[in-house]
């Protein structure tokens, strides 16, 4: 939670069975980070089998993987994000940045008429 | 479901407790056209508790009420959504539209990437 705004959460729901939001793409960050699935999603505070269960999810939704694995390989189960995976992550990311650019004024002003806390 | 696009879910998260996403900005919107919370709740298909529970969530949230209600009153419960209320939905819409024109390329691009469905 910053303290400099709302934490602005972008799900966008495709009609292929896919919920794109912030967890899925900080997940692909990390993947792309630690070249592996579950350091990703310890870092994110969730099971293997759960990361592993969002990754299955996002490759199926895509026409090509989004994330290239060898589950369990002998080299220990690297993971890299695809080309595929950095322009989905890209353009997620460009929208999150239109919202916090040319959204600001009307997120303070939404932030503006609430309750401020009481010390 | 459109098929023009995602279905953007925006749901901003301010240090208050508050979630304010699509089901919160519908139900103000309904209860502006309506007039009534419970025919606003019903036409989203939740309980009178449930919709009157999401005003009140809203209400302690912001300096202002966004809902004022005549909870069981004489006249059957009317409500009206404020002044403060009407400008929250505004700039929420605000958003909402926003992510749809300026963010059409980016959100056009990740559809391209995605599977298509088998006919």
């Amino acid at each position: 939670m910053d303290r400099d705004g709302p934490r602005i959460k972008l799900r966008l729901e495709y009609d292929a069975p896919l919920v794109l939001g912030p967890g899925k793409a900080q997940l692909l960050r990390l993947i792309g980070q630690h070249g592996s699935i579950s350091a990703a999603g310890r870092q994110m505070g969730m099971s293997y089998k759960r990361a592993w269960s969002l990754v299955e999810e996002m490759n199926a939704a895509f026409a090509a993987p989004l994330v290239d694995s060898n589950r369990g390989g002998a080299g220990g189960g690297g993971a890299t994000v695809t080309p595929t995976g950095q322009a989905v992550l890209h353009h997620y990311e460009s929208l999150e940045r239109l919202l916090r650019d040319k959204g600001a004024a009307d997120l303070a002003a939404i932030g503006a008429l609430m309750k401020t806390e009481e010390p």
